[in-house]
């Protein structure tokens, strides 16, 4: 066995009778309906449920009364739990033999933290599974009706933020300015102008196509297709909210003109009917 | 309006009444339960359902009695349907005003050659919806342990493919070996070795982590890591089927002991219990 492997644990039942499990559960990217089937069967038998901010309120109607559900969000200047305090939550919560389900917003392998979250249940021996969840860039991909890939235009798509970040981005421009697929940025609004910028600064054409997708797959859902050196103004002259997803490629001018009340028609006032020029 | 934008098309109700509608559909990357709430009710209420080969056969127990199955799938060396029938096919099933799924493996805007098919659709004019899935990336991920980013090792990861393909691949290897986020090529068995030779060849570092799942997130499922220069030996040694994923990157060595038999709960004997040294 070499050092990258480490064997499948098989689960010694009952030999700790305190001993929880946890399930961390990705909740798909906004509308609740994306939620699996086996993430919405896990969910019933759940003890405790946290939750962040980017799992959508109507998730809510799929938490069963009898489990405990806590908000363990961080939004901007708002105070919230830290890492740390997260991570001991999940793990008390385990130890009292509780069944806990971590349910975070998008799939949880995609910028969730979760080897963070894993590491100390690893260290304390509590049996934990993942479950996948529709990524916001499938979602928003879906509901836009913008490819990520594309036979001729497209045969890779990257999907980039940027964690450690202090003031600016810690972000390889260079080597982005010369990705010939699709990239996708799990961004926020804030950071549209700075991403066209760097990438026409490093050598992207200032014509390539970039797609800004606000409250993605959400009721509210906007639309916004540019090119790189007209996105900044043309942000200017409309009001997104966030959360957003950045679309920079070929398959920004690919973009199927779908049909989206095929898709909320359980609930027509949920329509995402709004689109931008 | 510029010239990417395309306005959402608002059904003209009652217009057409030999105009059905078309859903492509994603259906999850192996494990049936990864289906999503959404497409399990789109199914539910299909006339009839297309769909391929990386569709696993344990969803059939999902389609309703009254739909008309149809297998469109492609395997190698098998006779099969062009993707010109296919296209044709959804087209007169639609045009006699049925509710058509084309229900497709993992994510239908990833490598699943959506835009050709909505293409023809838009053409002629039957509105159509898209509902992603839970892509192959992410169902290997989550079932293998093996995260896609993490905030000190991956700040991105690239899905890749070649699709152009005649004899060799057509990809940028250069760029590809200069990455330093995670890879993960959806590609097959075939082209492991050749995957690793490239990037070596191009100055990827020899012992960067390389992880094969064979089979991700079905019964039977095999994991295999190693490193660039000894994966080729290491796959001598075993014996994979198919369909696989790989993961190229540092998150491979960030592998946790997730717990498989939380997952399989309902049906023990579908358990994904194997793993390769």
């Amino acid at each position: 066995m070499n050092a990258l492997t480490k064997p499948f644990r098989k689960q010694q039942a009952g030999s700790d009778a305190k001993r929880g499990k946890v399930y961390f559960v990705g909740s798909g990217c906004g509308d609740p309906e994306l939620l699996t089937l086996k993430a919405h069967r896990l969910l019933q038998s759940a003890d405790v449920i946290l939750y962040d901010a980017l799992v959508d309120d109507a998730l809510h109607a799929y938490f069963p009364a009898s489990a405990e559900a806590i908000y363990v969000g961080k939004r901007c200047f708002e105070h919230s739990m830290t890492q740390t305090e997260i991570d001991e939550l999940i793990l008390s919560k385990a130890r009292k033999g509780l069944t806990v389900i971590r349910l975070k917003g998008g799939d949880p392998g995609i910028f969730a933290r979760l080897a963070e979250e894993t590491d100390r249940l690893e260290l304390h021996d509590i049996p934990f599974a993942v479950v996948p969840g529709v990524t916001a860039a499938s979602g928003c991909s879906a509901y836009s009706g913008i490819p990520l890939t594309h036979r001729e235009y497209a045969q890779s798509v990257k999907f980039v933020t940027a964690y450690r970040q202090a003031g600016g981005l810690d972000i390889d421009w260079e080597h982005l300015a010369n990705e010939s697929g699709t990239l996708v940025f799990y961004m926020g609004l804030s950071k549209v102008a700075l991403i066209a910028q760097q990438l026409m600064v490093h050598g992207m054409d200032r014509s390539k196509a970039i797609a800004v997708i606000d409250k993605g797959s959400l009721p509210g859902q906007q639309l916004l297709c540019s090119r790189l050196d007209d996105i900044e103004r043309d942000l200017n002259s409309v009001t997104l909210t966030g959360p957003a997803m950045i679309i920079v490629g070929d398959v920004v001018g690919k973009r199927a003109e779908v049909s989206l009340e095929l898709l909320v028609e359980n609930d027509a006032e949920a329509g995402i009917l709004c689109s931008l020029a």
